[in-house]
């Protein structure tokens, strides 16, 4: 067998795959793995290099770190996903990196109540609307979020005894949602881990602007997975996942200390609010 | 950003390489990784299930099991890296996979000597020269060897205080080499994993041909790693991991009890014989 009839060989063990679906994606990986290997000549020191760093990526990964998506994400390939199955109307919301640091089981709020939980930072307030692509309000939208805190860390990246800066609420009959948390700032990737390697050896940072997570579901519509990234973030142009569209960019607007915020409450120190509506397409307007 | 921007902002992303052949094979990794993407129209779903396999793939991973080599092997990239790595002249011993079972520090022996050490099989007397390109003989190469029993499973798959049939030993001034084993067999490599998975899902079967590892350096010499397979073998056109080469497949010849095998020695019970040289290139004669 010579090197060239090897990858004819390979994609053909695949032909008798339990699912047609298989065969079409690993007779494809292996033309595509063989390409890039035949292309930069991949030396047998480099294969082992290789070999080396997926297992030590996939032993640090843990229930509440996956190394694997962060790997996916840095390479783009999360963002390619995110995508490719997401084609909906333009005026849906735009999706984003799911990221690593979402849990199930988040706490319960009401609507303008507070899931920081202690968390430090700046009091901000996040409200707006869960609409459809013709505007019209999402009553009883299931609205889920999470962020990091003024430290650049999400909950489960501390030994915390509860969630902070994380929780779901329900959107009242015109769609509204609100919510109390922290205003969010820019913070590094995990970078102590296999990732945090090829990062500085690529001469690439591992900071990711500020923005809130969102997830919204709600019957007949696509589940929404998306951020909405502060405005003038210093790293809007150089995330390190490529996340960044500029329609999910929002203003964040600072309010001094005893200034009436919109939900009639009077904070006695400075607070940061920002609006945003989320706009659902229909199961039938996403491919 | 769309999703056709991406891909080109990733392969930006590595060019401040520390390196120019990590900022070369990250972007080529990059391009062809989006591309494989692309061509399957890759889901969130798959997406998750490639997270899920690649994490358990490091995670069953030991100093005794590497499931990502295997991995490597199955879908032929371990050979492919091979072929890439040892062009030589057609006169040298082709090169195939490493494998996952090789050891560090195996025992010495003469030669002549016996490396099963109660391995169960039938004996099997090993011999060849090792050569170079020229048919000459290289004295004191260093012939490492290591291979399955006749239940198919290495040593390192059994919980065994002592080595078996594994060993090292030194060529004679006329190069020669020799050792007692047992006639290897054709064995499933490991499929209790997500390798395991991934044949089954292929339609693929998981059996190697029958075969004695090899690993031969020599001072001036490129190192060889190669298999010499048995004749005969069922699997010689199915090999799991692709490995087998026709060059290197050789007779293992039986004899009756009684009969005196080429090293002298009259065994009490029927045996084996297999004659392999292994030829080496210099290496200027490699690339």
């Amino acid at each position: 067998m010579t090197t060239n009839d090897l990858t004819g060989e390979v994609v053909a063990s695949f032909d008798r795959s339990l699912e047609p679906r298989t065969k079409e994606v690993m007779s494809a990986l292996v033309r595509h793995l063989h390409a890039f290997a035949r292309e930069v000549e991949l030396t047998e020191e480099e294969y082992f290099t290789a070999i080396d760093f997926l297992t030590r990526t996939g032993q640090i990964s843990t229930g509440k770190r996956q190394e694997f998506v962060l790997l996916a994400d840095v390479l783009g390939l999360s963002m390619l996903t995110v995508g490719l199955g997401n084609r909906k109307p333009p005026e849906a919301t735009q999706s984003t990196v799911f990221g690593p640091f979402f849990v199930e089981g988040s706490p319960e709020v009401e609507i303008g109540g507070d899931i920081a939980n202690g968390a430090p930072g700046q009091p901000c307030l996040v409200t707006g609307r869960v609409l459809d692509t013709k505007g019209e309000p999402i009553a009883e939208a299931l609205v889920e979020t999470w962020q990091a805190d003024e430290e650049g860390f999400y909950d489960v990246q501390k030994d915390l005894d509860e969630p902070q800066n994380r929780g779901h609420l329900t959107t009242d009959a015109e769609g509204n949602y609100a919510f109390w948390s922290v205003k969010p700032v820019a913070y590094p990737i995990p970078d102590d881990g296999p990732v945090g390697e090829l990062l500085r050896a690529g001469g690439r940072g591992a900071m990711r602007p500020a923005h809130i997570h969102f997830m919204v579901t709600a019957p007949g519509y696509a589940r929404l997975i998306t951020h909405v990234f502060a405005a003038g973030d210093d790293y809007l142009g150089n995330d390190a996942v490529f996340g960044v569209k500029d329609s999910l960019i929002a203003d964040f607007t600072a309010h001094q200390a005893g200034t009436t915020a919109s939900d009639g409450t009077t904070p006695d120190q400075p607070y940061y609010t920002v609006n945003y509506d989320l706009v659902l397409a229909t199961t039938e307007e996403t491919s």
